[in-house]
């Protein structure tokens, strides 16, 4: 079959998949062809595939046939509207408009209006009667045209004025001026003009600057939709409106909607103007209220999601422009998630692939003390919901500056646009003066999960002095201000934050989620408050906990440096058994928490400097040296005896276990006894004791021999007996490459991702920092090898251990406990190498069972596909 | 078949293999063996398998059927002498013998004389009317049965003194007294005592040492070789000697041993009697003289390497009680492998695989400066040759002790025994007083390849004042003195050591070698005089060249400094051009000294702080800051900047290439132009130019991109091409998880397993130190990761690699620049794995060179035996 470039809307596609159709004709040219096969109102249109623009980026041309299919195109247009393109008497005009699979609101070209020129202008006015309409039309034309192709800012025609002849010929001598050249009168040739324009402005910087944010691929490129123009600006019967199928703030199964009478779309969402609710329509004009109501539903129903659907009415005629899944805030799309699974509309496990890990972020953000008082200075139209706190910034380029210096910042403008994306990113909330809530502003900000007020005409901004006029109040760039995105209101100062709980539609869904998981979420938890957290949060388990957390306590950290002071064997086990009692009751109270639930203890991990202070700091020295009775000389002398070159790679982990067998024998000690002690108190324990840094299988089999020999003591003297496992942390590269051999002697590897990350790349994350950075500006690495788990290298070593561990112990237990254990993309790899739990921070719990849930689903439907594709 | 315990001499055991005869049979039983098929006259005997030990130090019981095969040996025994065991008329006297696959002397136990008892030693003196001879051997038997069985020192019997009646009664009041039982005197009882004694000896302290000194297997096990006694000090036609088949000093074709007449072979061995030599036998006893060479010769043709005879002449009638390949000094060593391959005795494999590369150390160990005028205070027997110089230490603990303080040590001792070759071990050479040259000190001295002199009777040395007096000279323990072990000269202080050269011998062994050796040998040289070293030594192009080696010349270093502050990319460009000048010419030096010869040049490696002195080096950073003509606070700045946590995992190597492209661009111009300049000279350049510490494609391919760039640059101006690879070094376990990705750019890898080993396990070289030591201690870990390649993990890892590479590119050019590249096992894993080469520092090339020969010598043998066995 031939290759195919254009696609008209009723083609017979045959393409199941929705997501295959935006992939070949966009979101928007995909939602045009799904409007237009459910039989509703949709201007006459073809799409230039996305495979067009590729072909044009890469070879900077069209590839061949393009041309021709778009001219049979047009004619298709001619045909259907009875209209002629570039003719006088009964112009065609077209919008072309970009639409890449993914939705890029704003970022891409789009030209409207083109088929105009001097002749078909005059036309327009016969046909009209109505120059002004006509003359807008060219006058919009022209500057569209001229910004998009040419790069000659809109703002330079704004500052043209006089009548409407006028007024187009001084457009078209600025024109001249800046292009030495006519303003083309060919619609072909400006067609030619729009579409290249279209595929180019893929690659501007703003978009280039979103698909980073919202990590998009760079390689799609975007579809091309030519349709014919219909006119909002028309008549008095005629406007143009956005509206969403529910409420896209807190999820109600409402309509909701903004409209402008006699307006062009650009005009609603460019946020200029201020747009009455959807409701006016049923006043001023029922029976289009009526028919759009009724085909919206059908559309949601036909989609199973909230559709954003832009229409128009031309004298009074009713048209669908666009229709997408809406941006929705994390609350309503929790709600609609759970409302639609009731509705039967789609299944639990669509409800969940459609929350992300951001989402849930969100409801662990902070809301306002109730408690404070506030100071409420004015309000808006609040956008998007949610409470943030910080200095105002005024420009986008402020945000990031002061964003880097770690500062928190509200960015307030009269509206943001595409450029201000970065900024916006950057910022806690926004503030516009103008616009609704389906300005660019709150369509951003409900994508990113942030607070916005928008429409908050209260607020006056002087760009020049860099202040905003509130009524009498006078507040600096710099002032510190709270935003309240669920009430609209602006509030003086700083108001302090406090949790915020989980909507009960989370909830549900979370336990759904619970269900569908395999892979276990537990919690890195060190403390019995962490382990209350984490428990709170959804954990089964503990799948870390650090022993050394615990002495870092002022109580106990004296004997830990005692310890460390220690001259021989039998002076430390002295002070070791000091420390006894404290590591006791810390693991039974962890115990008594966890009640049951698998409990993942590590023996002492860091190298034992990090217990005493810096060499250079003299004063701290002398302190300690006071405050334990020892030789000021000593401590100096041991500080300097522990120093290491690189101490990531020195004397830790098992290491100091095996030097120091006797450290280990009193963690076991209170592990143990702690077990059984509140066994008696009648509460299960789960226990799994963790070995770090293990390397050769030797150490392991060192430590486990105490752990052995401690456990029979322990159980002899209370009299009983107790099952728990012994594990390692798999954080060398070489503890991976040794797998199937410590196989055979342990119950559990648990990876330990952030050092394997470190010694697989060879570079420390502390270390690494400063030249990362370069790296990712340089494009030498597209991914956070500390976030995200780097599957060709790390997670190869991974793979490759985990496959032959389970050769010689099928049943092995396998985690993660690594920071990668909250990782969205790092539990899908986990759950494909099959492994048992991932551990992660309480607060990412959550977020981790809805991506351990998701990865089941993923997965399930790649095995659906594989069999169903044999 | 049922399973056998015990063999005869005259059994056919059809075993071609003579390691696998040893390995049943021990080296001692094998030689007998041998000895026994070629018609040699040997004293009747049999052998209980190695297998036997192995089984009894394993269930702690003799294997089932092992006690009656013994006995049947007895009674084969009895009717080869025609004599009876236990019987006092005509009694069978024994010895019962360790004897190991590897030679170990003096390590394990034996005892002679067994079947003695009270009432046999009367028949002897009945028999022979030699009560002296009889209560001689009585006497030796309680000794040392008493001593191997139940530990009682033999020193505490030698106090013991009266007539020979009255010393025998005493004796067993003494092991009474010791033991609370009486001595036993059923032969059968203390053969059975005699066989576990021997088969515990195995697992004493100084066998365990010693086996790990030379690397011996600890699950071998000993043979026991029960064999008829023969007397040596029966009568004045009796004596005991020992000899080689050619001299194991020089390697002269010349028998050579020492005899003493009325003596038992342990008196020889022991060296507290001082020998007579050989040659006082042809004189006193002609026909026995002449049938010991005649035999001798023989079995040297037959054995094809020089024999270490042991025999016993009992009342003038010669029998052989041992024959072993001879332990030689590396001189004797090369000159007998050569030698032999002249008289087609072996082949030069065979040749090539008697020395190792030990022995080539030897040759590169010093001799004394001719110049310098000798003390010469002493004078002894040159028992083990070369020169070494060291303080006096009097016994083995002080050698260990004075030697983990770095310091070097000659051990000074009136003769040494098995339990010092610890402290032999790190000596530098040994002295005795007394003894010859088959003493204990001169066959280890011979086979650790030390000097060694021995029976230096001028010494008098005393033990309490810790002191030697030699004439009126006094030394204390801790003076200096030199010792020649090719002259036997003792000279007072500390002699200058110069280098030797290599024997002819050598020379050609070497030249065999290469030609035999697939795997080339290239030298890590950074300097032109490195470079013609390592020309020197044999190697065949440069592995390893740094660049930043060439940095640290006074005139130069300023520069770095200077770049390292620059402020931005235009200074320290500017800066860099001052150090290309110095770059260029050593590069220029060292193409014209590789000749033609491949020279790898890695770009800048270290962090860059190296090149600034520490932060705490306060007068340092002020005169620098003077000399350097910077702010003081500048400079401080600047390396606080620059410190990092985990310097080994921080900002060097391709990182320091990525950020200051700068610095690359510089690097590759010198090289090029250097190479395009020498080009003209007439000269060939075979340039190699490596990229450190990758582990990430796009690293490599950024730096690629400069090369590339820079070359042509420089190509264009000069007007010449020259060819040259990029590769790069593999130290990031990442570099070898991706290796199938990166040999699609790369040229060739370059495993850097010094850095990999540091990643793979996660310790640092210098900070594991300190607790390797503990893990050696502990058997963590039982070979040095630093020195020979960890097969397991890194080798694992490095295997992989490869084989993923040549996947994609099957002629990728492979070796290994790490410290490694000397090691020779390391070799051999490099062998196996179809390395292209290895390099090492210039003074381990020919090491290297022999290794690589060997190693294709060992893998052809199992090719084919596996040819042969299928």
């Amino acid at each position: 079959m031939k290759r195919r470039w254009v696609y008209f809307l009723s083609d017979n596609l045959n393409i199941k998949n929705r997501d295959r159709l935006k992939e070949i004709l966009g979101g928007k040219g995909a939602g045009l062809y799904l409007l237009s096969q459910m039989g509703l109102p949709v201007p006459p249109a073809f799409i230039i595939a996305t495979s067009a623009c590729r072909y044009y980026l890469k070879n900077r041309k069209f590839p061949k046939g393009l041309w021709e299919e778009v001219y049979l195109g047009i004619k298709y247009l001619e045909k259907k509207t009875k209209k002629r393109f570039g003719n006088k008497n009964n112009p065609l005009l077209i919008s072309v408009r970009s639409g890449a699979k993914f939705s890029m609101p704003g970022m891409m070209d789009t030209i409207l209006n083109l088929g105009i020129n001097d002749e078909v202008v005059k036309g327009i006015i016969e046909r009209t009667n109505n120059p002004d309409f006509a003359y807008d039309i060219y006058k919009r034309f022209i500057e569209i045209f001229s910004d998009v192709i040419f790069g000659i800012k809109r703002e330079e025609f704004s500052k043209i004025s006089g009548n409407r002849e006028k007024i187009i010929e001084k457009y078209k001598e600025l024109f001249y001026e800046r292009t030495k050249r006519d303003f083309p009168q060919d619609p072909y040739e400006c067609l030619k003009m729009a579409i290249e324009g279209v595929f180019n402005s893929w690659n501007n910087p703003r978009a280039k600057e979103y698909r980073k944010i919202y990590q998009i691929p760079e390689d799609l490129g975007t579809a091309v939709n030519i349709q014919t123009m219909v006119f909002g600006n028309w008549n008095e019967k005629s406007g143009t409106g956005v509206l969403f199928t529910r409420n896209v703030k807190n999820g109600e199964n409402n309509i909701y909607g903004e409209f402008l009478f006699q307006a062009q779309g650009e005009d609603l969402v460019a946020g200029h103007v201020t747009p009455l609710p959807l409701e006016v329509l049923k006043e001023k004009l029922p029976q289009v209220y009526i028919k759009l109501e009724k085909y919206v539903k059908k559309l949601e129903k036909k989609l199973k999601d909230v559709q954003d659907v832009e229409f128009t009415i031309e004298d009074g005629k009713l048209y669908f422009l666009q229709t997408r899944a809406a941006k929705r805030t994390p609350l309503a799309g929790v709600k609609i998630a759970c409302e639609m699974v009731k509705e039967k509309l789609i299944t639990k496990e669509e409800a969940i692939m459609r929350i992300s890990g951001e989402d849930i972020d969100y409801f662990l953000h902070p809301t306002f003390d109730p408690n404070y008082p506030l100071e409420i200075i004015a309000k808006g139209k609040p956008a998007s919901p949610g409470c943030a706190v910080g200095e105002i910034v005024l420009t986008a380029e402020k945000a990031i500056e002061r964003a880097n210096e770690n500062r928190k910042v509200i960015l307030v403008r009269d509206f943001t646009k595409a450029d201000d994306v970065a900024g916006m990113a950057r910022a806690e909330g926004f503030v516009t003066t103008t616009g609704g809530e389906t300005s660019h502003a709150a369509v951003v900000a409900r994508g990113m999960g942030k607070p916005c007020i928008v429409g908050c005409s209260d607020i006056n901004i002087d760009m020049e002095k860099k202040i905003l006029k509130i009524k009498d109040i006078i507040l600096k760039e710099g002032d510190k201000i709270s935003i309240n995105g669920t009430t609209g209101e602006i509030i003086k100062g700083e108001v302090p934050l406090i949790k915020s709980e989980f909507p009960e539609e989370l909830k549900l869904l979370l336990s759904w989620a619970e269900k569908i998981a395999k892979m276990k979420v537990r919690a890195n938890a060190d403390t019995p408050i962490d382990a209350e957290n984490a428990r709170k949060m959804g954990a089964k388990g503990i799948g870390l906990a650090r022993t050394e957390h615990m002495f870092f306590a002022p109580e106990r950290i004296k004997y830990v440096q005692l310890m460390i002071l220690a001259k021989e064997k039998e002076e430390r086990k002295e002070i070791l058994s000091k420390l006894l009692p404290f590591q006791k009751e810390d693991f039974k109270e962890l115990f008594r928490v966890m009640n049951g639930l698998p409990v993942t203890i590590r023996t002492l991990d860091p190298p034992l400097h990090e217990f005493l202070p810096p060499k250079e700091k003299i004063e701290a020295i002398k302190e300690l040296a006071k405050e334990l009775n020892v030789n000021e000389e000593t401590l100096i002398r041991k500080i300097e005896e522990l120093a290491e070159h690189n101490p990531m790679m020195g004397l830790r982990g098992c290491r100091l276990g095996i030097i120091y067998p006797e450290i280990t024998e009193m963690q076991i000690r209170a592990i143990l006894e702690a077990a059984c002690e509140v066994k008696k108190e009648g509460i299960e324990v789960d226990l799994e004791i963790m070995i770090p840094l293990v390397s050769v299988l030797e150490e392991f089999l060192s430590q486990k021999e105490i752990i052995e020999k401690v456990s029979k003591e322990v159980f002899e003297k209370r009299g009983l007996k107790l099952n728990y496992k012994i594990g390692t942390m798999m954080e060398t590269p070489r503890a991976c490459l040794i797998a199937q051999e410590l196989a055979k002697y342990v119950d559990f590897f648990s990876y330990g991702t952030n050092d394997l990350t470190q010694f697989v790349f060879g570079f420390s994350r502390d270390d690494s920092a400063k030249f990362l950075i370069s790296y990712e500006q340089k494009k030498i690495i597209d991914f956070e090898p500390f976030k995200t788990i780097d599957e060709k290298g790390v997670g190869s070593l991974i793979a490759n251990s985990v496959k032959s561990a389970r050769r010689v112990k099928r049943n092995i237990k396998i985690g993660i406990c690594g920071e990668h254990g909250g990782d969205e993309k790092s539990i899908l790899f986990a759950r494909k190498l099959g492994m048992d739990y991932v551990s992660c921070s309480p607060y990412r719990v959550p977020k981790a069972i809805l991506a351990s849930a998701q990865a089941e689903i993923i997965l399930r439907k790649k095995k659906f596909n594989q069999i169903t594709t044999k």
